[in-house]
């Protein structure tokens, strides 16, 4: 098997792609901590999440003991129009680092939404339409989520309203374009349409937005229409388990080959792709019939990982979401504004937190200009511009190669390529220009963000 | 064969990728006329095109009798990091047109130059880079092509100079942007670094220029700099031989599942896309082993096939390239502002204007909004957000299946699907907000392009 020569891209057939979604908390030991409800610091119960989200995927976000549970065959045929993504063999990038390491990566930016985002985007729109809404309601930051939702939700004759972060709104008016030429209702947020808004505005008069303020006026936005819900692209135990297409397939391929992972990189902001991309590894590992070096990698600019606190926290900035327990550095934590890497939310999977805490995952922060560096590197040989937020994996993939050239190990390492940087040029023109810079981050900066942590 | 449930992608494996360009002049029996020099009036010799571009590449331009040629194995290795390209059964398509017609469409915008100019710019890099060149010099309108080149040389660490026009310079900054990540240098044309871009400048104070007058800069940069060469993206003999691995792989893939297509169909510019897709299946017609309908399609306000002349025209504006026989609008034809679609240019390819004159081919004129109207319908429904050229394709294939509908006939359609509209999003904004328009190209506007026709 492993003699097999290995081609530069494997597609799998229609008959191998997953009929199951895999859900990783039916192997955890210590399960995520359950939502809670601010109020009554009680467990989210299944009637007090229906008024938000769909009841479909308010029973996918409980379950906990359920390991596989089956795909549709309407999301499966929207899953063949865009899917298989392939698994590359990356080839010219192990010749150009003179390394004796097998690089493979997982390219999930052959849609026009430019991401994995899709994979959860088609599931949840699905749901809502079974449930017979008129329409979700949901935020966007980068803009590939919304991008993804407008997309499912065309697809499905279904109303969509997006929620997009001012400053993104302004910088990425293609992106805005996308969604609308979807169907969609683009809204920079914070905006005057709901009261969450206007109460920020009013506070903070000529705010860019934030990605915490955007889901507090989707989530007020859904729960005043009739016939709405929210949607959310990723942090959810739901869309990880969406996600989990992305590592069945990656598995099924190199499985094909005979190819053992050692090394499984991923991006983190909110755990999508990398909680997708892992899950059936970590499924393994937690039974313990294999193991694996599992690295998140996250922004040195925004470190939720490496820097936040594992307690309860705040989804959003107007405190209208349930309690998760995340790593978190607070929803009063914001960003730097020089940073322009994406993976900006302040929180992390509840999921994906309790794996690291339990020692089941490494994490690792990244500056930004090494992030661009490795971007351009890659480019430039594999032929993807790649998105700044999967440039985090890429960064670290290359890092770990060179490690081997050093060491003479010819490591596997798998990383996610969730998606293209079309729409980033912006920051690659700053990168390009020599105007990019790394921010420090300061122990006061994170000790702000603490300060806004709820007490539970 | 038939009977077999055909998926939604139809991938090749790298075995059946083409180890082959086909090249169709071999097979016409009336070649396409030769280049002329417009001094001597005597067609082009290799020693005079060979100052201008790689001797490889001459000698494919002119090889008219060689059916196949050997595609190096450097490219085919390059071709495989973003090739084989998905030959795609529109099923969503033809299920929301209500349809008996069978659709495909082979996709070749999954790569980051976002079309299919790739597969040409990585032949004519190598082959500048196998004769010890230092760089090679281009123009660019939409972007597509300079991006392709960028790429190419970026991989082959060959210097690229590229001549943008400058309309599209300033309303494509991403665009730029891209190639300039690929290590590219870019310069707005019409330009002060050359004699014709300074002639244009002074007789045209402010023009935003055109893709004829880049060219002309391209061509004199390359000519008057130590070790660089001269390349084009389109029209070229050698360029529809490199493209012809769209055309290769649709076949062997419709030859898998027994397809016959009735109808195929592509946009056309300079031809490079056309050319390519079609060229083993004219290649059938012309030895008379099967009969096809092959239709290309321009946009009305650069018809070129439908309202041009067939005679020797500059393939530039400042009439320092070599004359061509083709159907041509006349060097000095300008197409109207409001024109958003692409595929601006006055001429067409010399081997496709052959054949459409031997009636071998049809052509149809469509007008920017109908094409604005196909790409968002398409994009809907199939997930792909495509390129305004590649539109004008899916705007005959969405008619032609509509006729089916109306006879009850289930055709084979098949078109080319050359890329995608990620930077060309101001024209969707405009198509989106209710402001694009079409304009009348009248017959005045084309009497003043054909006066601009030289005397041969």
């Amino acid at each position: 098997m492993s003699e097999q020569k290995i081609p530069y891209k494997i597609y799998l057939s229609e008959e191998e792609m997953p009929k199951y979604w895999y859900n990783v908390r039916a192997d955890m030991k210590n399960k995520p901590a359950p939502l809670i409800n601010p109020a009554t610091k009680q467990p989210m119960t299944f009637d007090e999440l229906r008024h938000v989200f769909c009841d479909e995927l308010v029973r996918q976000e409980l379950d906990e003991t359920t390991a596989y549970i089956e795909i549709p065959q309407e999301i499966r045929d929207f899953y063949k129009m865009y899917r298989p993504s392939p698994l590359v063999r990356a080839y010219c990038l192990e010749q150009k680092l003179g390394t004796p390491a097998h690089i493979y990566y997982k390219f999930e930016g052959n849609n026009t939404s430019g991401s994995h985002k899709l994979n959860s985007a088609i599931a949840q729109a699905y749901y809502a339409k079974q449930q017979g809404l008129k329409g979700v309601t949901t935020e966007t930051g980068a803009g590939q989520w919304g991008t993804a939702l407008s997309m499912a939700c065309g697809y499905l004759g279904l109303d969509c309203r997006v929620y997009m972060v001012k400053v993104s709104y302004e910088q990425k008016p293609f992106r805005r374009e996308v969604m609308r030429t979807y169907g969609a209702t683009v809204t920079p947020s914070p905006s005057e349409t709901t009261a969450v808004g206007r109460k920020i505005l009013s506070e903070f008069p000529g705010t860019g937005g934030s990605l915490g303020c955007a889901i507090s006026e989707a989530v007020e936005d859904a729960t005043n229409r009739e016939g709405y819900r929210y949607v959310l692209g990723s942090v959810l135990n739901q869309v990880l388990l969406h996600q989990s297409v992305i590592g069945l397939e990656t598995k099924t391929a190199l499985d094909k080959y005979g190819v053992k992972p050692d090394i499984i990189i991923g991006c983190a902001g909110g755990g999508s792709n990398l909680g997708g991309l892992i899950s059936p590894f970590m499924g393994e590992k937690l039974r313990g019939e294999a193991d694996y070096r599992i690295i998140a990698v996250e922004p040195a600019s925004c470190p939720s990982f490496t820097r936040g606190r594992f307690a309860y926290d705040f989804c959003d900035t107007g405190k209208v979401c349930p309690l998760a327990k995340m790593y978190t550095l607070g929803s009063g934590f914001m960003p730097s504004p020089i940073h322009a890497g994406g993976l900006r939310f302040h929180g992390m999977s509840p999921t994906l937190s309790q794996l690291y805490h339990d020692g089941l995952m490494e994490a690792r922060a990244v500056k930004q200009t090494e992030v661009f560096k490795a971007a351009e590197q890659f480019a430039r040989v594999e032929g993807i511009l790649p998105a700044p937020e999967s440039s985090h994996a890429i960064r670290v993939a290359i890092d770990e190669a060179i490690k081997c050239r050093e060491t003479g190990e010819a490591k596997n390492i798998v990383f996610g390529l969730t998606g293209t940087g079309y729409f980033d040029l912006y920051a690659y023109e700053k990168f390009n220009d020599g105007q990019m810079v790394d921010s420090e981050l300061t122990d006061e900066e994170i000790e702000k963000g603490f300060a806004t942590l709820p007490e539970v």
